[in-house]
């Protein structure tokens, strides 16, 4: 049985909390929050205790922790938790900044670090990833991902966000490397605010798109918009020599109506916690499975910090209008 | 070259008539109608001559007549034209009197004979048929047709059609026996007039399903609507031991719109015209072919008889509540 | 918080167990079973005690009872559980005899009883009943019902289970009476036992087909299989005077794979513990609220008596091949 | 009746033969062609003359000319036909170079001049557009369009192209012309040899990502594979501040089969004779109307400059790297 520290209690903490509990080989012991009441609130309703962060990392019953703070907090209590023994499943993206990403890679040492790239986890996408893997397609050679939130967050939140690349698209930054198995080489992005004006005038797009090149000759293409007000919207697609993979969306149901207005049937799943539960709940399984059975985490902390990378890439490239090489990005 | 005499100058004979003229193995050479203005109008569209009936059936030089004329004529002509030594194509069905139906079977004799059951050679029935045959769902076990006009015909018509069950399902009937292979033993019928009192009153329902048992335990069920306000629903289901098959409808185009309301895409083509014209020009070919060719009509006299008995059991099951062997239809 | 014993420790009533731990409003206090080690497996998972069957009904602490026992059972433990002042939710069927089921109809009385036809709460399933009583497609006309098991159970439960029509289609008995809002008034029922003659052999059809008829002009089909190797297809179709709502299979996951041999997407969950799974949640939560709230159950002892004399009026119409009238069965 | 000439007599020109022909409103008069037999052929086949491309253009009885000869010919036969006062529909693209197409543009006077950008005339591209111009999904933000032929052509073909730009995505740099109704600012395109390395070693691309960028903010992006062995793979998807609106694939039937393989349908039609034969009767319905009516033409000489310069500007950014302004290659 895992004994589990959860550092903060806030949205996505929960969800977590969650998978913890309800995860048959681990047990959720404490929880700390900057919000003590948010702690003791989630602490009481999991069965589990309040505690402060220092509390938790000393304790030496407790074998992992799982950060879902503040994103300015990851670097530093990763290297806090892997330096007093905790395994550690920390949400994206590791830092905003990869300079100090690229430290922690450094400093975590000794204990394994995940990180939350959660959607490596949603059935459909693994499922597609795992028919490629097999072959079914023959050798891919065009990657297309369209991830699309439902509704764009309040401009506060865009302007500590670290930008569309970091916040947003790293996702699937990350879901570009699962699927190719590779970094890419070059990095090119254009992005605008159409979405919302108050997000360019935050510095910000709402709307973008990237082009990957990879060293033998694939392509990729991703798609994000901060609004599709039909859901959200997430699907892959994968072109190969012997064919197409396409992961497609989830619908709310599978009710449909014939009128003379035509054919309707169910949106999209309207959010990422309708969406992806399944997978935040996988992804814990693969963790706990991993850290018991002694073997390698399915995403680390180069992951996150290869998502990072891509990222900063990209918010270069849609300033200057000019592709980027990724090696310059990580060579400098 | 086959030349060919048309028989009728209705609706449906126009669309028989584009059929024969875009085929390059057949030329349409006279029309003939009780309305000698429609025969002109017609066969001045086609490059054709308008004849009398009489003309046509005398002319040496005419190979084939296709019948498009009121059922009430159907039988008569069908005997006069294979009496004069034309290959006949007429459309279903061949009578409204099952007894008239098989004393036209008997006597035409000498010519081949093929009836309008224009279904058969739908691309989308054609294939799933194509791959039952090739048993890529093993054994069939239960058949499902669900065939719903979109709106019901004026009660004027529905006076003077024989019924749902001799009007409408006699094609489904058809498809049955063409899925099948095989006649069905017995015959259930339930129908409502739910649609349209109108069509209650004068004797006739509007909405039924009809049972079919076959010799070897398999089943089949037909569900008819006039009405069915988002288009011509035609829809074919069949379970086997190793699968199902299923040809779904054909609709207006491939546009689908997300929007907060949901997912809406077209709908399905609205009429006959639009679904069947493909298969008015198949059924065509194939009758020029097995004529030019000498081998034997897809569809034949006998096919024509055997959906108007089923539709005859069908009818007295509707009235009686009881289930009809078709051995009684047939056998008195 | 609602203290419920369950009896009965199987498949079944793991599921329920699993409902009953999960929701916030219940706590599943005691186990029993003839097996005394089923009973106190489970009581075991889920943190509760393994008693007998007395015991949990002589408790006063325990609020309600779910039964998840063997079909004989059920009319005796929903009469004791309701002199003992228990709620019930009882697995269908009420009892294979319908006399029986009548009888216990009328002696539970005091404390509400609900029959668990659980499909009522598949969100699908939900959603297109919503639809229907909003109104969006017009008034009712033609309900069908398509409902295949992935496989056959042994033949050895086949004859202890009173025949697919109480067994299997009862279910779909009860979505027509859910959909409809209506007994029916004639019951008509073809059957053969064409997946596997050991069925028939054991008096059994696996392959059913039953048409009802309403007094207001309605008509519904229901279609069974024992066998759909593709998984477990669970469809309702009901055509409207102003439109269709379909409700289609839930599918393994929405990857689709475009190749030389088709397109090609995943399968209908194949079993019903995967399909349902969120509809058991779902009837748990319904019968918490009502029990809670003081609110009338949303099925009924008498929704699953209704059930039942439609699957033995359809027995009786396979037997016999005619039409059975619900007023006679019910009427003696 | 509007009398016309056909110049060329391939593939294409047949293609265009055919819906000249069954256009009640035109004749196709005469057919020219370097190879002599070719154009016999097809004359004979229309019932048409074969003549001189001069005695063509010099018949003031003919009132309008098709072009379809081989690329290098059109600016010049465009040249002669209009100051031969005839009405002109030429095949795409206007010349390879773009210097050549700007002079053309400027020599052609005097009669309307159509570019066979024939995908606008898809009926499903085409509903995609009058919905997005009926504002159903808001604002448009973002356009994706997916182009895939089924299979490369030959080597000795893609050298006398001018490469995937000008040859093959040229028709979807229309198509984002039609659908956001002005030109882009910006082009970035990334190309790879991925498919076949020889048509690397020809100099050309045969897997291409090209984003586009607009003056208020919008992007597009096209994808182009020389090769999906699944089928012609045309779709279009357009986001808006109100939802998406998706033109899919054209399906071959509409079978679908389920399995313990899977459920599987049938492939999209395999090319774009299939896919496109409706597209091009209505495209000529289109010229004809408007040569008749004396209305504007709805694509124009305009039109196939602008999808050329865009074409030269993808070639460019492919082999620098760096985004191309468009006016950067109009103004010199």
């Amino acid at each position: 049985m895992l004994k589990v520290g959860l550092l903060g209690a806030g949205r996505i903490a929960g969800v977590h909390a969650t998978a913890i509990s309800g995860n048959p080989g681990s047990a959720l012991v404490a929880v700390s929050d900057i919000n003590a009441e948010a702690a003791a609130a989630l602490a009481a309703q999991c069965g589990a205790e309040a505690r402060s962060t220092d509390a938790i990392l000393n304790d030496a019953a407790i074998d992992a922790v799982l950060i879902a703070t503040s994103t300015d907090t990851h670097s530093d209590l990763i290297e806090r938790a892997t330096a007093a023994g905790k395994a550690v499943l920390c949400e994206k993206p590791v830092d905003l900044s990869l300079a100090r990403a690229l430290a922690c890679q450094t400093a975590a040492t000794g204990k394994p670090v995940m990180i939350g790239f959660n959607r490596r986890f949603d059935p459909n996408f693994a499922a597609l990833k795992a028919a490629a893997d097999r072959g079914e397609i023959g050798k891919a050679e065009l990657l297309s991902i369209t991830s699309f939130d439902p509704a764009p967050p309040p401009v506060a939140y865009i302007k500590v966000s670290g930008g569309l690349f970091r916040d947003m698209m790293i996702h699937d930054f990350d879901m570009a490397n699962f699927i190719m198995g590779a970094a890419p080489v070059t990095v090119s992005a254009v992005g605008t605010s159409i979405v919302d004006p108050a997000i360019g005038a935050a510095g910000d797009v709402d709307t973008a798109v990237v082009t990957l090149t990879y060293a033998d000759g694939r392509i990729a293409v991703i798609k994000n918009s901060r609004r599709a007000v039909y859901g959200y919207d997430q699907r892959v697609e994968l072109l190969g020599s012997e064919g197409l993979l396409q992961a497609q969306n989830m619908l709310e149901n599978t009710v449909v109506k014939s009128t003379t207005s035509g054919v309707t049937g169910a949106k999209p799943t309207y959010f990422f916690l309708e969406r992806y539960m399944p997978a935040y709940a996988a992804e814990w399984a693969a963790f706990v499975a991993a850290v018991n059975g002694g073997s390698a985490l399915p995403v680390t902390l180069a992951d996150g910090v290869a998502a990072l990378a891509m990222a900063e890439a990209a918010t270069r490239s849609a300033q200057t209008g000019a592709p980027v090489a990724l090696a310059d990005i990580l060579g400098g």
